[in-house]
């Protein structure tokens, strides 16, 4: 499905494993638009990356939007909890 | 100096502390828009601070928009570290 590769999921990894992940979908070319997304305590690391990416890495890249929600996840036993969600998609600023 | 009352800022206290804290500033009607603002870890708070307020307690209340940052703290030695910030913006959302 087109436009599934571009989405990096943020876990317990340090920053800069995902940072890596972010730059290199960048520079294969592939896509223009990368999307960070993370839950619940994972949202600050999320913040990191795209910070690290877009102030160390590749200054041509931008935010372009950011969206937070809340996703109910069901327990073995059928117990739901919320956590937050969020979404950051980078892209590459438009040449001038 | 007007518009600094409507600030929240995101510590380590519970996200539903910070829940209150919002909830009341837009209740005592000197405020459509209020800011939450928090750095490092607790940038997941205040997304979980601004969900519960609009799914739990204030429906009439959107999202209106969300920055992410970077600030330098410097620490007594003179080192410097880079830190995360969020900022969420929540109105009341335009009678119809």
């Amino acid at each position: 499905m087109p436009g599934e590769d571009n989405v990096i999921y943020i876990g317990n990894k340090s920053v800069m494993s995902y940072v890596l992940a972010v730059v290199t979908q960048f520079n294969n070319g592939l896509s223009e638009e990368v999307v960070i997304k993370a839950r619940g305590r994972a949202i600050s690391r999320a913040v990191d990356t795209a910070e690290v990416v877009k102030n160390k890495f590749m200054p041509g890249v931008e935010v372009k939007d950011i969206k937070i929600g809340t996703e109910v996840l069901t327990g073995e036993g059928g117990d739901k909890a919320n956590v937050s969600s969020m979404e950051i998609t980078m892209v590459t600023k438009a040449k001038e």
